[in-house]
């Protein structure tokens, strides 16, 4: 049999437009798992998928978790079998004044750089997930089935800390076990070059609220004896970080290692420019470990950093209390052998010992993962690293990743399979900011590119 | 002709249930200056004023500003002359949740200390200057007159720093300057024994946000090498007191003195218990600077403080968000010579030394009143003690004021009054908080006091 990847890319050329709307009816259910008033709209946005991938032609069906639900999907036959992996919940929008337009009313806006989708979720991940829905509906459409065994996971609550994602996996096992994980949740190496995902760091996400007095007080009246949690909280916190840039929680860096020479040689070959990745964002200092690379500091060390600060009086003008309490959400990114659940303890250790008399604090657990990175002996790596490479005309790479993406860390542990982490998103994408994009022609290539690797696999 | 007072007294007595009510209808009127939404509730306030005060018999009006209005009213005759002030409008109300009614719903609630009127300005400062009021409708019912002449101001923008007052005083100044000024926006002292503030601390806001990032990013994409604004903020704000206690911006103490030595003496007969006074809202270690009492902090002493902090994403769960700003809300209680516009420079210099590359800053004045001290040779402060004394069965104390009335200073500089300002609020009062109160009990016996003073000046 001849090989059917032209008709079917062709196919996806001609479709673009429909697979364009089909994408706009995903991206207008606003899926924010993290906020409780919007857990039917995950609910409808799973419907939404099961809906669509029985339409390919998967036996697909919705399951119940103890939070938002998973949706599962089976497809193709042969000896070949892949999981491929995406999240339909989607960050929150606030502030929602900076945004252009509603998030969740999708349009197709042109930039000097061409057509964008603009909508929350619309990089991430729902247009990540639909390239590979797309995908399959060609393969199907061309051929009436797909090369290769596919199971599909989406889960619901990624945006969240995937509190049901470790209990689904155990339970389900056998069923959602392959022989490799494809992961869409990534980006192109400098909007250009296609690109593996080798190493994820770890996230660790912590929320404390320090309390002092028993209710706000007035600064006049008890300003001066009494202790203020806002300026306990500044204290410790910018405490965190010492003149080098590094944290100052004891034992942080146990478990962090420099990665091999000849992975920080593949990295030197990038060329990767600290100066025009910060410009994009307007800024120009590296603001990281004194005596590491831009590079380094976003794939091979790790981080602490404010992701939230709130105390007292934050409405128009001014009030002059004294808070009752401050809070603070702080989260870690780790890297290699970094134990999350020992950092989570040495954090609160640390927390607890600046505490003055008469302060108390409480902490949140946010969730947790380690760092991790893949054996990439599996042929599929080369597969869809070749795939990838005639798809875009240049040479895929294999980077490191700054994000988290504890999904790869469960199923290798779990599931017992290595991932492939590629992705069509770019670094302008705005992903949890105000007026996140996506661009069509990278939707459009990575259904493409789908495609392809789907042939290469099976090949 | 005999002394009216007791007689006065005697109806007072006997109107108090009428006296209540009249309160609770200015305490519907949600009158928060420092929300532009509450406008016409301040507006509103004012004209209850002035028909209140008309009925008592006065020549009252109301005077637009370039803000919220003043209410201005004159009667009586004779020699002696007082100003009363007071204001009408009130703090904010938030957090509302942790009201247990709502706030402009006022009642009348009973507690083991007995009744008590909850609703936000019972205390602060509605219920005080309607103890004025009602004194003089009884005075104006009794005698048909006052004992002497008095003008009265009330103002609506004390809770928002004052814009409109200089302009006012100064454009007003012959009409609103009288012998000496009675402002009623203070308390007790230990709930039992009236007092008379001579010295107080004076204010300074600030507002400022650092900003870092054009937009907020995601910490695993960025987490590194971008400057996170939160974490400079805190590293700042960190730094503002040192391990003394004592505020590290450079030329903060210049101008701060030592009280004279029998005041100081006066003070220790007051047998203040810090413990005690902590105690009350949950506390038990003096926070301020090491080596000093407890009302030294409060009453002699120069504080830092911050009021808001605010940054990144604060709501229900968790956003891995690198954020873009961080805002804090900042004062500074000041005493003696402490010049407040020579602080706020040397504050925002202060800040601007340590900015890192990429951050800016922007700053918000949110006003600046030196601190004031009386000179109390006027006979009225010997006539208000002794009325208070009177009233109370306790000798009326002369004491510190840890608080801010820049309304004294103004009168003093632009007016050249010198000020009593006496006043029935508790400790326990909790203004500027939820479930604020003022005492019936209090709430009457302020009545009965100002009955007594304007008798005792009269006499």
């Amino acid at each position: 049999m001849s090989d059917p990847t032209p008709a079917i890319l062709d196919r996806i050329d001609a479709d673009q437009s429909r697979a364009l709307d089909r994408l706009m009816e995903l991206l207008r259910i606003p899926s924010i798992s993290t906020d409780p008033a919007h857990a039917d709209d995950c609910d409808t946005a799973a419907d939404w998928l099961v809906a669509e991938l029985s339409h390919v032609g998967f036996d697909a069906s919705k399951r119940a978790t103890s939070g938002h639900p998973m949706v599962v999907a089976h497809g193709g036959k042969g000896d070949r079998h892949v999981l491929f992996y995406g999240h339909y919940d989607v960050q929150p929008v606030d502030p929602l004044s900076q945004w252009d337009h509603n998030p969740f009313d999708p349009r197709i806006d042109q930039t000097p750089r061409g057509p964008v989708i603009r909508a929350r979720g619309a990089s991430d991940d729902k247009g990540q997930l639909m390239t590979f829905v797309e995908a399959c509906r060609h393969w199907k459409a061309e051929t009436g089935d797909l090369p290769c065994r596919v199971t599909i996971l989406f889960e619901g609550e990624e945006e969240c800390g995937s509190p049901s994602l470790v209990p689904f996996l155990e339970t389900n096992k056998e069923e959602l076990t392959a022989e490799i994980a494809l992961i869409c949740d990534s980006g192109l190496y400098d909007d250009r070059v296609p690109a593996i995902i080798t190493t994820l760091r770890g996230l660790l996400g912590e929320e404390l609220t320090i309390k002092g007095p028993d209710r706000d007080l007035h600064s006049g009246i008890y300003g001066g004896p009494a202790i203020n949690p806002a300026r306990v909280l500044t204290r410790i916190l910018g405490r965190l970080h010492d003149e080098q840039g590094r944290v100052t929680v004891p034992g942080f860096y146990d478990g962090v290692g420099e990665p091999p020479s000849q992975v920080k040689e593949g990295w030197k070959q990038l060329n990767f420019s600290t100066e025009a990745f910060l410009g994009e964002v307007g800024l120009s200092h590296p603001a990281g470990e004194v005596g590491r690379s831009g590079l380094e500091m976003l794939w091979s060390r790790p981080t602490a950093e404010i992701n939230g600060l709130s105390s007292g009086y934050t409405g128009d003008g001014f009030k002059t209390v004294l808070p009752s309490k401050a809070t603070a959400k702080v989260s870690f990114r780790l890297v290699g052998g970094q134990d999350p659940q020992r950092l989570r303890t040495a954090f609160r250790d640390w927390v607890i010992g600046q505490l003055p008399p008469d302060c108390h604090v409480s902490f949140q657990d946010h969730g947790a993962a380690p760092a991790s990175a893949m054996q990439i002996s599996n042929p599929i790596f080369s597969a869809t690293q070749l795939a990838l490479t005639e798809e875009w005309g240049t040479e895929a790479a294999y980077v490191g990743g700054g994000g988290s993406i504890p999904i790869a860390g469960y199923f290798q542990s779990i599931l017992g399979m290595e991932c492939v982490l590629t992705g069509f998103a770019k670094d302008d994408d705005a992903i949890h900011s105000p007026n996140e994009k996506y661009d069509v022609e990278n939707f459009h290539k990575g259904v493409r590119s789908w495609a392809r690797i789907l042939g290469r696999i099976a090949a």
